[in-house]
C-alpha cells in the first residue's frame, strides 16, 4: 500500500512538474505521512477571535499542518542586485520594494506546505492557468515594521493579522498555517532587509503577506497548490489629503462593497477589484474616497479600504466614539480593534459599536452634535474626514475645527506605541 | 515640448523596466501621439448590447485605442517544445494546454496597447506586487473552437464574448479594445494549434482570454499596466454527473453569489473565489453544484457558474421555458441568450425571462407542472438537474423522465450549429 501510494505520488510529480517552480521533496514522504494522521488536526489558529457572535463560524475546508520557521532557507541577493534606497519624500505607498522576499509553496499531493525560503526580490513565475489569475482565489494582509526611538524594530499586533489571514484562507479554500511560524519567518525577512525600515517617524516598512492559488486547472474549486509570498515596501502617506490634512468622501447608495453571505469581513482580493470604478467616479467629483453604505437605511460600513469612526455628543450629553459593529459586512481591522480597546480606557469618552445611518449623521450634524469623522486602517493609520457628499447633500464635518480632536489623540497614541515612545503590549520588538 | 515629453517617457521606461517583460518600443512615439488625439475616442465596442434596460450604463474609465491583428508577431515553439496530445478520454476540463499562447501588454505610459504576440506556451513572469494578485483586478472569457463534420473549425458567437469582456474591463478599470481585432488574433492562434482542436464531437478546444492588472503598486486604483493573454485547452465534460447524466444542486439561502451594486453581471474573478467554500459544502452533502438564491423570496439566480432554466406548464396550460431576467445579478451568458433566441422560434414552446422563486418551484412541482430544470453555459453546454436540496426540502425534478425533453432539444440544436451539422449565422468558420 505505501509502495502504490508512492508510485502515484511520483507519477503526479512527473506530470505536474511544469506547473510549479520550487518543490523541495526532501521531506515529502514524512510530510505525506503526517498529512494522513492529520484528519483530526488542530484548528485553534483559525478560531474566529475577531468576529462577533452573529458571524456564524464556518467549517474549515482543509486542516493543514504548517510550515516551520526552523525549515527556513535563505538565499541572499548578490551585492550587484541590491537596489539603492529612495529618499523618504519619494516613497509614496507601495512603489518601491526591498531586496528580498519570502516564498512558501503548498502542494497537497506533496504533503502540503513546503519549506519557507527567502530569496532576492524577483518576479514570480506563474502558470497562466493558475486559479489566482482567473477566479480571484487570493488574499492578502497588511502590517508594518516601525523603527522606534530606541532603534529597535517593532511589529504591531501581528498575531491579529495572522488570525485574519487564516480566516480568509479557510473562506477561500486556501491552506491554513500556524501564524506564529509566519511571524517568525517574517521577522527574519525584516532582519535581512532591516536597513529598509525607514529611519523616520513619518514612514515605515509595509509588509504584504499574500496567499494565492497556484494550481493550473480551470475547475472552479479549492486549489491543490498555493503560494504564500511576502514582499515589503518602505512607505510614507497612503494618499494626498486636502490642505488641512482631511479628506472628502462620496457616498453613492447605488454601489455596494459587501453583502450578507459574501466576503466583506475577509481580506480577500474580491473585495477590492469591484471598488475601483466607484472610487474613480468619486475622484471625478472631487472626493478622495468612497463611503460605502448598505441597506435601505444607508448604514455606514467602511470608507475607502478603512474602517469608519464618528465622534459625537450622544443623547446623554456625553462625547461618544462610534463605529459600526462587525456584522459580516465589515473588515475586522487591527487598527479598528486597537482604537476601541485603547479609547475604552479613556474616562472622558464613551466608546460604542453601533449602527450609524446617513440620516443619523445628517441629524447630528444639523444639531451641531457631530464633532468628527475619520477612517482608520494600517496603511493610512488615521484619516480625518471633513466633507461627505451624499445624494443632494454636501455635508461639512467639523473634524478639523475641534480644539482637542479624538482622531489626533487616537493617532498620537497609536504612533507612540508603534514607535516605542510608549511601552505597550501591542508592540512587539522583533528578535 | 515633444522633446521634454520624450525625456519623461525614457525616464519612465528606465525606472519601470523591471516591472514588465515585453515592451515593444518601436512604434511608441507614434502611439503616444495617437493617445493624445484619443480623448474623444470611439466607444462603440463597449455598448451594453447584452444588458437589459434596467442595467444602468456605466461611464467608461479609459477610452483606449486597440491593438491590431496586423501587428501580430509570432514566435513558434521549437519541435522539442511540442507537447504530446492526450487521449480524448483523459482530457477532463482545463488540465492540458496547447503548444502556444498569446500575450498583449498594455502600458498607459507607452501609449496603451502594445503589439500582440503569439509565443510558445510558458509561465508568466509577474511582479509580486501586481494588482491582479492582490486586488483581484482580473477578468476572463470562455469560448470554444469546434471541429465540424466538414473538418472546418468554428467559433460560436465570439463577438458576444468580446462585448462582455469589454464591459467587464470597463467595470474593473482595465483597458478596453476592439473585439474584432482580438477575434482575429485568436483565430490565428487556433490555426497555429489547429491539431489541438479535437477530432471528436464529445470534446472541443476551450479558449480562455484573460485580462489582468500587471501594474506593481499597492494603491487600490485602476492600473496603468495590464496584460491580456489567451490560453487554450482541449476539454471534454466539465464535471461528472450522476448515472443518468443529471446533477443534484443545493440551495443555501445563507450564501449569496451576487448583489445589487456589485459585479454579478460581469465575468470578473471576484465572482468565483467567494463561491469555493459553498460549493465544497454542497459537495459534502452529496450535491454537484450550488443553486444561488437572492433576496427574501429566494429568487433563483444562477446554478454553479451557469445560467438556470426551468420548463413547466404555465397558468394558461402551455409548456413554458423560463429563465431569470438580467437584473444585474446574473451573468449575460452567450448560451443563455442563444437558447432564448432559438427556442423563441419554436411554436410549441413559450419562452419567458421572469423571476423564479423557490416557492414557485415547490408549488409547480407539487402540482406536477414542473417538467425540467437545467443549467446552461459555454463550459458545460447543458446540464440537466434532477434534484434540489433547499432548507428541509429534497425536491425531485422529473427532468430525466420527460419523453421529449426541452433540454435535449436545446442541446442538440446548439451542438448541431457548433459542429456544422446545421448552417446557422451563430457559427463562424475561422479563416
Amino acid at each position: 500500500m505505501p509502495i502504490r501510494r508512492s508510485k502515484v505520488l511520483v507519477k503526479w510529480i512527473f506530470e505536474n512538474q511544469h506547473k510549479f517552480q520550487t518543490i523541495r521533496c526532501c521531506s515529502s514522504s514524512l510530510r505525506y505521512k503526517v498529512l494522513e494522521e492529520n484528519t483530526q488536526a488542530h484548528q485553534e489558529h483559525v478560531a474566529p477571535l475577531m468576529s462577533t457572535p452573529d458571524e456564524k463560524p464556518r467549517p474549515q475546508l482543509t486542516p493543514d499542518i504548517s510550515f516551520k520557521r526552523e525549515d527556513l532557507q535563505v538565499r541572499l541577493a548578490a551585492p550587484y542586485q541590491l537596489i539603492p534606497k529612495p529618499e523618504t519624500v519619494e516613497l509614496g505607498f507601495g512603489k518601491y520594494f526591498t531586496d528580498h522576499m519570502m516564498k512558501i509553496n503548498y502542494h497537497k499531493q506533496l504533503g502540503g506546505w513546503q519549506k519557507p525560503e527567502i530569496t532576492p526580490f524577483e518576479n514570480l513565475s506563474i502558470h497562466p492557468a493558475a486559479k489566482a489569475l482567473h477566479y480571484a482565489i487570493q488574499l492578502f494582509e497588511g502590517l508594518k515594521a516601525y523603527r522606534g526611538v530606541d532603534d529597535k524594530i517593532r511589529l504591531f499586533r501581528p498575531e491579529l493579522n495572522m488570525e485574519r489571514m487564516n480566516l480568509a484562507a479557510a473562506r477561500s479554500g486556501l491552506p491554513t498555517f500556524d501564524g506564529n511560524e509566519l511571524i517568525q519567518c517574517i521577522s527574519r525577512l525584516i532582519q535581512i532587509d532591516q536597513e529598509w525600515v525607514p529611519h523616520s517617524e513619518t514612514s515605515t516598512l509595509y509588509i504584504r503577506p499574500t496567499l494565492i492559488a497556484s494550481e493550473a486547472t480551470f475547475g472552479i474549486m479549492a486549489p491543490e497548490s498555493a503560494l504564500l509570498f511576502v514582499i515589503m515596501s518602505p512607505v510614507s502617506a497612503y494618499y494626498k489629503a486636502g490642505g488641512d490634512g482631511a479628506v472628502s468622501i462620496f457616498a453613492d447608495p447605488a454601489v455596494v462593497r459587501a453583502f450578507p453571505g459574501g466576503v466583506g469581513n475577509r481580506k480577500v482580493g474580491s473585495n477590492y477589484g469591484p471598488t475601483i470604478e466607484a472610487t474613480a467616479r468619486a475622484a471625478k467629483l472631487g472626493h478622495q474616497q468612497v463611503l460605502w453604505l448598505f441597506g435601505p437605511n444607508h448604514e455606514l460600513t467602511e470608507v475607502g479600504a478603512m474602517n469608519i469612526f464618528m465622534v459625537h455628543i450622544n443623547d446623554q450629553g456625553d462625547k461618544q466614539l462610534s463605529t459600526p459593529p462587525l456584522n459580516g459586512l465589515i473588515l475586522p481591522g487591527v487598527t479598528r480593534r486597537s482604537i476601541i480597546e485603547l479609547a475604552s480606557q479613556w474616562e472622558d469618552l464613551t466608546v460604542k459599536e453601533e449602527v450609524i445611518t446617513m440620516e443619523r449623521v445628517i441629524e447630528l450634524n444639523k444639531k451641531g452634535r457631530l464633532l468628527e469623522m475619520f477612517g482608520a486602517g494600517t496603511a493610512v493609520v488615521i484619516s480625518p474626514i471633513s466633507r461627505v457628499g451624499f445624494l443632494d447633500h454636501d455635508i461639512n464635518i467639523p473634524t478639523m475645527k475641534q480644539s482637542q480632536p479624538v482622531f489626533q489623540r487616537v493617532k498620537d497614541t497609536l504612533l507612540a506605541i508603534q514607535y516605542g515612545h510608549l511601552e505597550h503590549p501591542f508592540a512587539k520588538v522583533i528578535s
